[in-house]
């Protein structure tokens, strides 16, 4: 049995205040259905990435509150996992697929945060940290500010070098008309912006968005020409606080999931051509790259000052989209959109964009500080 | 590939004040974890099954979370889908057991309600309804009091016939000695109680409780004797909100789940010896014994007074554990201690409320007011 995504579909990123999350959801469900030539009468199942609706509109019964408001009458689920809730939805299609309890499954990613004050989604987002961390006062930026600093710290990096993958991704996102920002910086726009947590800086962090991003997935026996097949899926968990890690300046549970996706297809990453990863704040772009083995460690700064990741580059694309930091970051959607962005490169749909001939894409989403981390490889077939 | 339930736990439900999330949490994995005979670091999968942490606690990256204060270190998730969450964590379980992607997997169900006012948990669990019920002002009890009037109407059941769910469900906690209430109740003490939502008495409603409740699932190539096998397990969805139902004495999501359930094992509910089904409120067993099959549409009053269900008569045993009415309601625990039930029930473990000679047991867990419907069914292998 393999997988094939047959329809993508995506909103918007940024502050849209004339949509609610069920016409965000809707949006991006119709584009996908559309695109995968089927109805919502065809899906078996509807799973639904969400972190903050529970806390910021009080809905706890997120999986039926979606089917409910794009009209699905079958059977949902909502999972959650803090920013990686639409990376480990998809995985779970990817379960239901492979076990056979499901033939086509729709995944709806999304989040509807800038309805309210910004402080109290700040406080909503804390809920994806460890106990301790909340109750001393801590604040994501102020979280990766302490990775931040001890990536610096421990391998001798300047300021400078700490701003170049924010500058790529903007750069990117002035060629995604969906993007939340599509405006290019500098790398000294990056070290003049206002300090939010020393030594985080404004232009480090991503925004704070309201989107949805929407997959249909399918079982399929044989494949044809041309489609995107779903070929790999890792998942790796760590302990959620930092007290208890034993490193601030590498992530453990992206190596495992990396490690299991490996293993599962065999695929290398000097390989793959495009990567969507997790760049909620500029230091954690650079300890991806360096987790999933596109850099040594400590040396990811200097490579994207030299062009790695660009889309003007020869070499691995990251964040084509504008990533988490220029896209925008509406966390339940992110991982989501992130596969929407790679099947849509391996299709060759994605205009001022695109990258030539891609064959093999990578995703790369993160709950929390890095407690848990979730990779899918996609393949166009010949 | 054969799924086998090889260990339970459940912590006593009730006004636990003396026990956080994460120690309930604890308490119900060890039990299980003790029982399958196997230590964390066997398990390749922890699935948590919760609806209220984000809200209540701020928590919304609860897999990680339970992960982190059990000690385990692999992939973790949550999955949310109301009071369903625990029935649908452990689907999601089935379905990683049967695509293979994992061998071993612990499933947690757990919520933590009483430390809060009751007004904030009531409100907390309106998020498992529909917006427009939210906004008029509905509460729980309202909206099963509507299905219990609707009900009542539709059949001519008289009030005395509507309290017998709820006589022999708080008989059965009197056997249960982790059960929120061990206290047996008559009709008459039904009819009397303090009205809540007219026509809906205090002693219809099943209590808000904290609790804790783990099963070790494990995929089989080959079974043995007196092993507790998961069959089977299907899932249905309706609307959300009661405006656009069909009906109001009758949950299509359960019909759906059961035909599924039916359709994959076979089995039918005739040969069920032993059914945990989800009676938060008196009306919702009966409507769930008349979906189900076990009594003409209508009947189930007249027929659980003559002794339906009972653990003192022949047939079929109804919530045996005392149900969500006595063994109590902590609402993400209630679908996997559900299965802990049934199967400790298979296994003959019971003691006082032991059933002779169990093969055959079902579980039902239902989200909101049935937008979700989840049933499980369970063998003792011969």
């Amino acid at each position: 049995m393999k997988i094939i995504v047959s329809g993508t579909g995506v909103t918007r990123f940024g502050e849209l205040w004339d949509m609610g999350a069920l016409e965000l959801a809707n949006r991006a469900s119709e584009e996908a259905l559309r695109e995968a030539g089927i109805s919502l009468s065809d899906v078996d199942l509807l799973v639904v990435g969400n972190m903050l609706l529970s806390r910021l509109e009080n809905q706890a019964h997120v999986g039926a509150y979606v089917a409910s408001g794009i009209g699905y009458l079958g059977p949902a689920m909502a999972v959650e996992a803090a920013c990686a809730s639409g990376g480990l939805a998809i995985r779970q299609a990817v379960a239901q697929l492979r076990s056979g309890m499901a033939k086509r499954v729709l995944v709806v990613g999304l989040e509807k945060m800038t309805d309210v004050p910004t402080e109290e989604v700040a406080m909503g987002l804390m809920g994806a940290a460890s106990d301790d961390e909340r109750w001393v006062g801590a604040t994501f930026p102020g979280l990766y500010g302490m990775m931040h600093r001890a990536y610096q710290q421990k391998y001798g990096v300047a300021d400078e070098l700490m701003g170049w993958s924010v500058v790529k991704n903007h750069y990117h996102g002035t060629l995604n008309p969906l993007a939340h920002f599509q405006k290019a910086i500098t790398v000294n726009d990056v070290l003049n912006s206002q300090m939010v947590a020393d030594p985080m800086r404004l232009l480090h962090c991503s925004p704070i968005s309201d989107g949805a991003a929407a997959v249909v997935l399918e079982a399929r026996k044989t494949l044809h020409k041309d489609q995107v097949e779903l070929v790999g899926s890792g998942q790796g968990g760590d302990v959620m606080g930092f007290s208890e890690r034993k490193t601030l300046t590498s992530l453990t549970a992206t190596k495992k999931a990396m490690k299991e996706v490996v293993e599962e297809t065999g695929i290398l990453l000097d390989q793959v051509e495009v990567v969507e990863l997790h760049d909620c704040f500029g230091v954690a772009e650079m300890m991806a790259i360096e987790d999933m083995g596109l850099a040594p460690q400590g040396k990811s700064g200097d490579l994207l000052k030299d062009g790695l990741g660009s889309i003007d580059g020869d070499g691995v694309v990251i964040n084509s989209s504008g990533g988490l930091k220029a896209a925008g970051h509406p966390v339940g959607a992110t991982g989501v959109k992130q596969v929407v962005e790679v099947v849509r490169q391996l299709r060759g749909v994605l205009g001022k964009r695109q990258v030539k001939d891609v064959r093999l894409g990578l995703t790369h989403n993160v709950g929390g500080t890095g407690a848990t981390a979730v990779i899918h490889i996609f393949r166009r077939t010949t």
